[in-house]
């Protein structure tokens, strides 16, 4: 697979799927900045977090399609799909990773269960710059065509200036049109009524995963949250070190028994 | 399901499934603190991460066992597990949750893919102080008598203390004689050589996920790879906000587009 080499690499996956409309708007959209290989499931992962494939190997096949760019499909994870492109799939080393645009948010603590950001932040624990592109609205064919100037002006201005290392970038976009981009943390939030309870025709319980979200800051003007319910773009950076380091300090004093 | 009011309910879970030794070792420690309720994944789950069961519903039973406890098998992932025991299974709100001992590392950037430490984050959204405790040694036959007092210490510690809103602890248990308990920071580190290549008896390739730790600051002696390798016990007290608050404000001066 020969790649121009006077343009920047940018590996494109995403949670929803090698089919989903987000991840080749996102591609097509990623052709202004660079020569552009895509990554992507075989099958739709939402959820998937960061989660590997332990328990069986995984395998990948070229996709044909009319795009400007090659496609491949791999029967795993999203971030098994950043592990195989790097390993295998891709000859040289991307420039960028971008992962989207997911259909639905991961904003907030979201961002914990996203299979989209599981990509984005394994695209950062290999050295890459990494940006995770989502949007507030679950439609698969939504219109992502206002937003689109948005995810190239990001990526290039992350191209130009790179990423600190274990850093990588949380994007969401509003539902509504956009009135700028603001600069978040992530909201603190909780989920609750989690479970759809049903009896199946045998009387066997069974329960679909749902939920209501609840912010836990919802007044303060500086989280994703708010940003995106004000129809901002928001952008978290977000860290792979999880380490809450004022606790590691506060847990100086606490005793422990002597070998 | 009746439960003894004048002690902490325990809620116990894990990634290797209900029938891991290590989930049982840990529940039956607990006891020495609270009553405990097993809650675990019908099968093994390792490499999970915090994903979520979402395009099949899910459903429960409870396990017969000779156990002091009662055990419930859940048809989903470690971070179900919490999820549904706290929607539905266990009665009363749990004073504590802790996952495990889950049989291998969590350590160093392996907290971004474990199971053991999707849950015990499940635990921290939901608002209560959660443990992951790992050991670092695959074998399921392994040995945890030694470490079980720590484990016990930990977790008492934390019932007195409490810990602050939005972090959990990861705990992991050298392989060798415990020399101690030290308080550490996220190792950075990066896995090479990821994939073991083979062809199928017609030709196909597939790829089996491996790969080579390497730590990225090897000398320091405050992360939890160097504890480890010491044969310390290492806590690392992990947020569930990854926000990168430095480059929240090294991004103000980032320009954008006008809307």
């Amino acid at each position: 697979m020969a790649i121009n080499s006077s343009r920047p690499t940018i590996l494109v996956t995403n949670d929803d799927g090698i089919e989903a409309h987000g991840l080749h708007a996102l591609a097509t959209a990623m052709l202004e900045l660079g020569d552009v290989v895509v990554v992507a499931p075989r099958e739709g992962h939402s959820g998937m977090s960061q989660a590997l494939t332990v328990r069986v190997p995984v395998r990948y096949r070229e996709e044909k399609g009319d795009t400007p760019y090659r496609q491949y499909s791999v029967s795993g994870t999203p971030t098994d799909c950043v592990k195989l492109a790097l390993h295998t799939i891709v000859p040289c080393r991307p420039a960028l990773v971008v992962a989207g645009i997911n259909h639905g948010s991961n904003a907030s603590i979201n961002v914990l269960y996203s299979g989209t950001m599981g990509a984005t932040l394994e695209g950062c624990v290999a050295g890459l710059p990494s940006i995770g592109f989502s949007l507030v609205n679950r439609e698969p064919g939504a219109d992502l065509t206002p937003y689109l100037p948005y995810c190239v002006d990001i990526a290039r201005a992350v191209l130009e200036r790179g990423l600190p290392d274990g850093v990588a970038l949380n994007v969401n976009l509003p539902r509504r049109a956009v009135q700028g981009v603001k600069i978040c943390r992530q909201a603190p939030a909780r989920w609750h009524s989690e479970y759809d309870a049903r009896q199946d025709p045998w009387g066997g319980d069974y329960y679909w995963l749902t939920g209501i979200f609840e912010s836990l800051d919802g007044e303060a003007e500086d989280t994703d949250d708010w940003a995106l319910r004000h129809s901002y773009i928001s952008i978290v950076p977000t860290r792979v070190d999880m380490t809450d380091y004022p606790m590691m300090k506060a847990m100086e004093d606490w005793k422990w028994r002597k070998h």
